[in-house]
């Protein structure tokens, strides 16, 4: 049996305790053999596994109510992971969610560090830095790389912090995120964890 | 005798009372007669302006080391302005910069309204959505359109606020930040009082 989280980018895959990745664009599905039980936000593969008897998707056993119609299954699943505290999701954006009691009480969407830095770039060349992560966040910048890196990072930082909850850190950012959240829990597993959950309550382990 | 803030995409003039402003592709600044005390930004403008002798730049007046090095002309001018405030300058970036007893402390850039936009859908077509400027600021979203309104909003809000000075807006989006800051200072002018000082400190007029 295997997980498989996919993305755009694409498919994670959990085999007992091992991690791996393969390309979306190069794999194929149809040579596993084994039962996969999956979530995917990528359009494409969703079309190319619905013939595939043995991959089964994760997101008919949530219980949508919970979230809301067009919420991704990639933060939904992470809210499953977890009783209490703030999901930060940090990929090609990152995904801010709170959880409390096992309840989802709603999150908000901020670019990611790619698509944040090229959205500087395209207003202007002069804005083409990269984010410094090492910022003091307490203190107003006084030259244009830090003008930058706190307009991106000091506002998340603010937002999240004011939540007053654990913080968890996941998603093929989180190492730099790890900086201004130093007491967070990274865990790149966390969408596992929520799979795990709903199968668990579904009864399909 | 005008005054002219040149941008990446207009000449904004002030002749006595009236603001006209005339497209930086298109304009042929020879064809003014008349003394035009001016900023600009905008590098191909600033080779044209050159040689034109009754074209005067106001940047040379500019004490830079109350500043720094690559901080725009057009945030300075707007810093010029004020004596105590907090400057939220809504154009293709949102700079903020603050002001205490003259002096300027520090600030950052935030991406504009149009640049985030793109952003958002640069990172996915189901992020495609304008944003909500009516947003429900102390509610954690939960639908797309408000997941992401919030990431761009609500997070530039908190932090402006945070610094518990007057707001100062100005810049062609103005009016959208005016509904998230109702008590805000909103001023199209401001960088043209700025200049006005400059030019008095400098005995200009």
């Amino acid at each position: 049996m295997l997980l498989c989280d996919i993305g755009n980018s694409n498919y994670h895959f959990l085999k007992k305790d091992e991690i791996f990745k393969k390309d979306a664009k190069f794999f194929n599905p149809s040579t596993v053999e084994e039962d996969v039980y999956y979530i995917c936000v990528n359009q494409h593969v969703k079309e190319l596994l619905k013939p595939l008897k043995n991959w089964i998707d994760l997101s008919q056993y949530i219980d949508i109510k919970k979230y809301y119609e067009t919420m991704g299954i990639d933060r939904i699943m992470a809210c499953e992971a977890i009783r209490d505290g703030v999901i930060v999701d940090a990929g090609s954006a990152v995904t801010v969610d709170i959880v409390k009691e096992g309840r989802f009480e709603g999150g908000f969407i901020y670019p990611g560090v790619r698509a944040m830095g090229e959205c500087y770039k395209n207003i202007s060349d002069a804005l083409g830095y990269s984010f410094n992560f090492e910022l003091d966040l307490d203190k107003m910048p006084k030259n244009s790389r830090d003008a930058i890196s706190y307009g991106y990072i000091k506002l998340l930082h603010s937002e999240v912090k004011s939540h007053k909850m654990d913080i968890y850190l996941t998603g093929g950012d989180a190492a730099w995120f790890a900086k201004i959240f130093p007491t967070s829990h990274v865990d790149e597993r966390l969408l596992f964890k929520g799979m795990k959950n709903i199968m668990k309550k579904a009864d399909i382990c």
